[in-house]
């Protein structure tokens, strides 16, 4: 086991009229709120409405930025840290997803440190303070609400990247799981796969962690029993409170104490498949992590097996991915990219971009060679 | 899954010479350190050694209480407490077990509000605030390092008892899976006993949590799997990593999320045997769970049943039982009152314990029969 650090400074508030505590928490940083959101979806099933009801409650102050994408955009925080800054905020209140609340964090920084978020993404600048973020989660999957990771994409250098920092963890979190009732059967699905992927990338990272693979291992279970039957149940409280918390406890240090990293290539090749083709994350790593897999199959044999061991009581690689590949599959999940309409004629494309980018692992690296075969695998 | 929120304020550093950042985390809270210990096993293995270097590091002030007992009680918190106040000490370090660092918690509250111990413990003052600690742990078991929870007895009161509160939560802990190689081989089964206990208390406390029982399977498993290997070779590294962290995950709040609450019929239990007869803590909760799950094997057989088909792969309530009671065998942990010298002469005394204590579980309450008949299922 490696040295490591348990701290999570996140409080995060779970469970049904979560949010009637919103408003009193918010005090704790100020009144002048901005408040960041996605394409509308927000407006339409009532939670913009219970938000805005709560910061009306405390009186606060309230300036807005909407319109964040689901592959979220440099260009949309740079405009959102303007109005942040040209209003003095005390705190942001972001409301959605990973992409809403990623942005949020990178406004915070932006703001905070009167900096260039590209800069920031890149690592060119080193942030020394943020704004408060809360976060008011609408959709189980990428863990953001309590962890210090934000992905951002950037059509200028053709670049979806991750950022993290100590300083990206929200303040609070607010997660009731019935605001994720109207999230269509697709995204509802993405989720699932991007939770179990960020399982995995822990999983598959460096350094031995006994306790850390097995809470893995449930993490993943607790995904497939209760993924299939919010999909066919999708306004069941208990199956969207045992997703929602699942995604979570996915990407929160849990799965990773212990570790030297995680690996985090699969992320690589799912993050330029989207900035090529604006796919939705969990689409992408449905597709990647089979194929990485298969790269991987010879490579790290037992541990591969150990996974499907654990989730499918199966005794070899081979059937570890066959297993994986069926469950994605049972959630109506792509596995390869013609899957999503992405044919032949576009592998030159991929290999390229690739290549250009360099995607790499931080446990298992790439070879050129490497970054060629696993477009093939996913074809 | 009941509303919760998932926070834990200790900054938990884990692993090996981790003792060496110790002088730098103390100048965040002052130079005046009150040194808690216990009886002195620490002067013989060197950690005292370490911790004062650390401490000299950084030119603290240091005034020292030792002499805290396995079973903790009152009158030493209070003499350290009186010692501390004298000083005017701004943080306190403790070293040892849980009943050092649980001493310490009180000792804390105890100076920042000017308060009798005793009059805490049984929650008839109100602390408002604390005084920082730093654990430096001995000793895998308690979880005490990463919670809110303390446990002190007083022999004028008969009373051996928990008192929980979020200003206990230790600032900083310190983790040197090393610093546990010189514990005998029967306090470090203990220490496997009372994690699985701390792990099933929450198992059988109230409300539905899918994850969060999966998380309690799977800590048992490890402790299952690394306890009787660290009894055999107990200065393997990962040995005693492996379960000093999953004593820590037993009670840092990771099992119990999404739960009313936990159990802790069990340790009311343990801790009145402890009281009576100064029984090491994991011993009396061997002797007890085997007991508290004949009792209730016919009142929650499914999840009795469930546990058992997770650990062992056994289909009855029974066959859980048994598999328990032969793992605390196998790792030399007493089953009965009986293997630790306690016999039919003094069931009346024990009895009488529990009825004029009234002990009693959250989840599952006890009758005075069932008073009666958990003494009997334990002889």
């Amino acid at each position: 086991m490696e040295n490591f650090t348990a701290y999570n400074p996140t409080k995060l508030h779970f469970g049904k009229n979560i949010i009637e505590k919103l408003g009193e928490t918010t005090l704790e940083f100020g009144k002048r709120v901005l408040l960041i959101y996605g394409k509308g979806s927000v407006q339409k099933n009532g939670i913009y409405d219970k938000v805005m009801n709560q910061l009306k409650s405390v009186n606060a102050e309230v300036v807005e930025y909407s319109g964040i994408k689901s592959n979220p955009l440099v260009e949309d925080v740079s405009e959102a840290a303007q109005i942040g800054k040209l209003n003095n905020i005390d705190l942001i209140v972001a409301v959605g997803g990973g992409s809403v609340i990623d942005s949020a964090k990178i406004v915070a920084l932006s703001i905070a440190n009167n900096t260039d978020p590209w800069a920031i993404m890149k690592y060119k600048s080193k942030p020394e303070t943020t704004i408060p973020l809360i976060a008011v989660l609408t959709l189980a999957a990428t863990g953001t609400e309590m962890n210090g990771a934000a992905v951002l994409q950037n059509p200028e250098t053709k670049e979806k990247i991750g950022y993290v920092s100590p300083l990206n963890y929200p303040k609070h979190s607010f997660l009731d799981p019935e605001f994720t009732y109207s999230v269509p059967k697709n995204y509802t699905a993405y989720g699932v796969t991007d939770l179990i992927a960020h399982a995995l990338e822990a999983y598959f990272g460096e350094g031995e962690a006994s306790l850390s693979d097995r809470f893995v291992e449930v993490i993943i279970k607790e995904a497939m029993e209760y993924g299939p039957l919010v999909l066919k149940d999708p306004e069941n409280y208990e199956y969207r409170a045992n997703i929602m918390w699942a995604a979570t406890t996915a990407l929160n240090g849990l799965t990773s104490y212990g570790r030297k990293n995680g690996d985090w290539g699969v992320h690589d090749i799912g993050h330029n498949i989207s900035y090529l083709y604006d796919t939705a994350h969990g689409a992408t790593l449905s597709i990647a992590y089979p194929a990485w897999l298969k790269l991987h199959k010879n490579r790290i044999p037992k541990k591969i097996t150990k996974l499907g061991n654990q989730l499918f009581g199966t005794n070899s690689a081979d059937e570890t991915i066959k297993g994986l590949e069926s469950f994605f599959k049972s959630i109506y999940c792509p596995i390869k990219l013609s899957d999503i309409g992405i044919e032949e004629n576009k592998k030159q494309e991929i290999v390229n971009q690739m290549l250009k980018n360099k995607i790499n692992g931080m446990a298992h690296e790439f070879s050129d060679d490497d970054r060629r075969k696993i477009v093939d695998l996913m074809m």
